[in-house]
């Protein structure tokens, strides 16, 4: 019973989403004007990545260890 | 042994960022135009948001939940 518990317990801190980002904050919130980002930018979803909030292809190792299929959210100029 | 097997194996699911959201999907990518987003858009980076890709503010739930500290991506006008 006390491995199940012990797990169960350490599972619902694996329900968490972000693992290492700024834990110290109690949410962490990005904010950036249009016109401070140029033509294009990629932000990070899975919160693993070292470039944070941009994306730096960290979800393509966490959706092939964890079987999920997490991606970036790509803000861009028109022409560009 | 059975148990914290099965629960070690439910974990791995677990660790999974997405959960719900497009899970026929290989890699659930979003993109907005600049020109398209009007004064100011919000965006989900908890995954659990009824209205994904924008924010409808279940991070607040998910967080008081699991302790986690996640919050969305703003991308708004200067002015706005």
């Amino acid at each position: 019973f006390l491995v199940s518990h012990y797990l169960q317990k350490r599972c619902c801190k694996k329900d968490q989403v972000n693992r290492a980002i700024n834990k110290d904050s109690p949410k962490v919130v990005h904010s950036f004007d249009m016109e401070d980002i140029g033509s294009k930018a990629v932000y990070c979803r899975c919160w693993k990545s070292k470039k944070f909030p941009y994306c730096d292809g960290a979800h393509a190792k966490h959706n092939e260890e964890t079987g999920d299929n997490v991606g970036p959210l790509i803000i861009k100029k028109k022409e560009s």
